[in-house]
This record gives structure tokens, C-alpha cells and sequence, in this order.
């Protein structure tokens, strides 16, 4: 692998991994925890504006916690709801803008129970982790040639428009498991048919980082899924998110996870596809020891 | 997936990652620095000792250093092979008695420039991190049925005798590559004849974890790979340290890798292959996330 590969990888890692990285917010944060269970990371902007509801949240040296008389599901979704309310109505954190009116479950692992509910855009403002699940589809020619489908988003999506992407991605809803989700995405974003990805949808891992930005902190994990897909098959979009699919040769692909027109998590989704199936070996790529653990973060 | 069953992988997780969890040494070692590059980590047994040596270590609050003087890698290496001579000399920790008469290059990342060396067995007293390869070897049978071969060791080995393995596995030294390494295991360990190990080989990842035990602290990492061979071939232990090969099903390896006699680190290694291969899925196993960031631990 050239140096300037490498490098575009480093960039790349140290983009979805911006809260990890020297200089980062991370050593001014304070843990967020409910009862002891670790749930996020507050930093000085949010920490600012919670310091306003002393009733709900409780700061300490080093971490915030809920009050201790919030402690059922219900108690602790309804404060934070009303504070949530409070604060887009005094428009005082960025991320409420884009509020969804979609609730998020709180949960300190993804095996545990929720603790709570909370506005899926105000997850930033917490440092609490969401999830998704990642689909890198591939057909192998006759000659043996791998190519993979790459997703080009619509110029019209909110995130990331107009950003090459995986064949199918999702954000996780407390409603479908991981794979569930994995196969509804393939129906809506490339028109899998529900048997064909029920038969050929492989679970192969998953990946974990942290960025920040402007709209706080976003630790995110991601279920991967591969999927060999006959020759015959051409993908197609049903739910207007993605504007065209491309079929690029592995050079092709590899080149364009470097570059800054493929969402980067998408573009670690790929990476680990490319790594999973020996298209980079350590002799190739001198990071490759250290690639494994950056898109594999412990979640704190 | 069974309850045991997770509970037999996440005390598997616990015992290679035993360094980092609650009640371990790690919040009372101090880190231990070449200049600015982080190598490893001293507990209170080594740094008892190192005390002794302060023309050569030097202790600040927070960590070790080496001391100033010793600014070339020549002069690191001559000044800490003296300190380990006169360790070994006075039979103060016990690592040291398991002298290799083997150096060992200490770097801060795999693939930065080695900064010292230094006899192998001591590593651990500063928790410097050492690399293998490992083998998955498995057979596909005509009607689709997966099987893997797994390796016995023999009961005279040093470490770890008489308990399963993978088909071949090693550690590296400096003058071969993780691939080198693992062609080289092959044919020693298993007799896969290089040619067929050149060809069939493929690089699929890396797992990385950290334990400690009476010898000190031991940070690992592993690159791994798969290799398909054909049902007619039968591996053969030609170095006498394996002393048998088996043929198991995937739930017969399932099962063996949550037993107490199956090497933790392979045990991790054949998991790895478990969920890339889509033998273990979300829905199946609970903690199926959190598993993916315990074997790919950051180094420090």
C-alpha cells in the first residue's frame, strides 16, 4: 500500500475517532453515568447548559449523574424530556435543531436494559452511544474478480449528501435487532428482496469509534453484515436516499475510502470488509496491527 | 447461543483481558516511556525492583523513564541488559527465570522503529507488548459442512501443556514478518507445505488483549489468518510440539473454546473466526458488540 493510502487511513481513523485523538475534548469531559453504569460523556458546552437543572442532573468533580430520585424508566425519560423541551425552546444547544421526535433507548452496553428515553438528537449532547447496522455487498465474476457495490447518497439527504456509501446502512430502532434492521434496509435502500438478503446476509462483525463536532459527542457502533450478490443483480433505490449504485474493482474502492466524498463510517465499514477478506495484509500496510483496535473502540 | 455459553466467552475475555479489569494492577502501574513513546507498564513487583537501578530507570510520579543519557538504541539496549543481568544474577523476579538467551525488539507501536532490545523473558516485568501469528485451518466438506482443525499441544511443552490450539501459531522475532512467520508455523507446526501455505494463506485481521500473572504484565497481539485446506489433507506435527490434530465440527470447537483446557489467546483467535465467518450472530449472542472491542484492546 502506497504511503499516501496510509496516510488517507490515518486521516480517515482519526476523523470517526476525533474524541480519541490528542487535543480532543475527551480529558475536559465528564462521565455521564445513571445509578453506576457508565451511559456517556458530557462536555463543557452541554455541561453548561445542564448545570441549569440541578434537580435532574448532579454535577461531581468528575462526572454528572441523574438525581437519585429519578429511578425508574419512567421518572428519568420524563425529566430529561423536560429538560430537553426547555433547552430547544431557549435554542441554546445546536444539535436540537435537528430534533427528530424520535425516541432513543439509553442503555449503558447494547446487551442491557434501557434506563431511559430520550429525543434521538439529543444523544450528542450526552455522549450516548447509537448503534446501526452496515451492509458491504460484493459479487465475485467468473474469473474470480471481486468488485464491490458502493451507495452514492442523494444530493437531497440531510446528512452527508451526495457521499459515496455502503450498499445499505441504518440507524438501529429499539424495534428490530440488528439483523432485522440489516435486512429492511436492504429492501428500502437497494431493493434486496426480504428472501434474498434472509438467505445471503452474512453478520461478520462489528465496528465501534468516537467523533465530535458541533453537535457534541457520538460514540456510534456498528453491526456489519456482508453479502455476495449474484452478477445478475443489480441493486436499485426504493426509498429516494441513495441517487446510484456503482460496481468498483477492489483498486477502485480502495481509492475512494481515502477520499473526502465517502462517509466516513462507511468508508471503516469497508475497510474492515477489505481487511476481512485479505485485500490488505500486514506486509502491505505498516498500521495494520493498530487499524484492528482504532475501528474497534471500547465504548469508555 | 447458550447462557453458559456467554458466560464461558466472557470469562474466557476476562482471563486474556485480565490486565483490564476492576481489582487488577492497572490503576496502581505507573506507564513506562522512551522519551515520549509509551512501551509498556511497570507494576509495584517491577518497579520494586527497578528502584534499585535509578542511574538507568528514572520514576516520576506517573510513570518510568529511561534516563536521559541513554539516547541511542545501542546504549538502551547495553544499559537494561546489564540491570537484567544483575536481576537474574540475584533471582528477584521471577519472569527471569525463564530466561530465553533470545533479544527481543521493544517498539512503541508495531510498526515504529525499534527503540532497544531486550532479553525476551523479561517483557513482562515491563509490560512490553509482544506479537504472534495464528492458523484458523479449516475444511469445507462437499455437502457445505464447515469443520476446523484444531491443534493439541504436546504435554512436554513448556507453556501451556497438553491444551487444545490453533492448527499453528507462533510468536514473531525481528527477522520475519507476520506472514513469514506464519508460512515458517506452518510447516513446522503442521507440515502445510509452503507452497501450499503461500498460496492458500490469507491474511484476515488481528486481535490484540492484555493480561498479567505472576511473570508481570502481558500485552499481546496476534495477526491471524484463515486457511481453507482440502479435506484430503491431514496436518502433521513435524517440531514435536503439537502432540495431535483434530477435525471438529463448528458447535464441537463452539463448545471447546469455553473449556478451561483450550489456550485462552487461540480460544480468541478461533472466536475471531467464529464471527467473521457468521458462526455467531447478533441475535445469538448478547454481547456480540462489546466482544469486538475486547479483542481488539488499544494498546495503552
Amino acid at each position: 500500500m502506497s504511503d499516501i493510502w496510509s496516510l488517507g487511513i490515518q486521516r480517515l481513523l482519526a476523523r470517526v475517532n476525533s474524541f480519541h485523538q490528542p487535543g480532543s475534548s475527551k480529558s475536559k469531559c465528564k462521565s455521564f453515568l445513571c445509578h453506576t453504569e457508565h451511559i456517556g460523556w458530557i462536555r463543557e458546552d452541554a455541561a453548561n447548559q445542564l448545570r441549569r437543572y440541578s434537580n435532574v442532573f448532579i454535577e461531581h468533580s468528575d462526572r454528572f449523574t441523574l438525581a437519585d430520585h429519578l429511578n425508574t424508566y419512567e421518572s428519568r425519560s420524563e425529566a430529561v424530556a423536560k429538560v430537553l423541551n426547555d433547552m430547544r425552546a431557549r435554542d441554546c444547544l445546536k444539535t436540537l435543531r435537528g430534533w427528530r421526535d424520535e425516541l432513543y433507548l439509553v442503555k449503558s452496553t447494547y446487551n442491557r436494559s434501557p434506563l431511559f428515553e430520550i429525543e434521538r438528537s439529543a444523544a450528542s449532547i450526552f455522549g450516548i452511544r447509537k448503534y446501526g447496522s452496515h451492509l458491504n455487498g460484493y459479487v465475485i465474476d467468473d474469473d474470480g474478480t471481486w468488485r464491490m457495490w458502493i451507495g452514492k447518497r442523494s444530493a437531497t439527504k440531510q446528512t452527508f449528501p451526495g457521499m459515496y456509501d455502503n450498499l445499505a446502512a441504518g440507524g438501529l430502532s429499539h424495534n428490530l435487532t440488528p439483523t432485522e434492521c440489516m435486512i429492511k434496509e436492504c429492501e428500502e435502500e437497494a431493493q434486496i428482496p426480504k428472501a434474498l438478503a434472509t438467505e445471503k446476509l452474512k453478520a461478520v462483525g462489528a465496528i465501534s469509534y468516537c467523533y465530535e463536532d458541533d453537535d457534541g459527542i457520538h460514540p456510534e457502533g456498528e453491526f456489519l453484515y456482508d453479502i455476495q450478490l449474484p452478477t445478475s443483480f443489480t441493486p436499485n433505490n426504493a426509498d429516494s436516499e441513495m441517487e446510484k449504485f456503482y460496481l468498483w474493482t477492489i483498486p477502485e474502492v480502495k481509492q475512494a475510502i481515502i477520499e473526502d466524498n465517502f462517509k466516513p463510517n462507511c468508508a471503516v465499514a469497508v475497510l474492515d470488509f477489505l481487511i476481512r477478506h485479505s485485500f490488505i495484509t500486514p506486509e502491505q500496510e505498516s498500521n495494520y496491527f493498530d487499524i484492528l483496535s482504532q475501528i474497534h473502540m471500547p465504548g469508555h
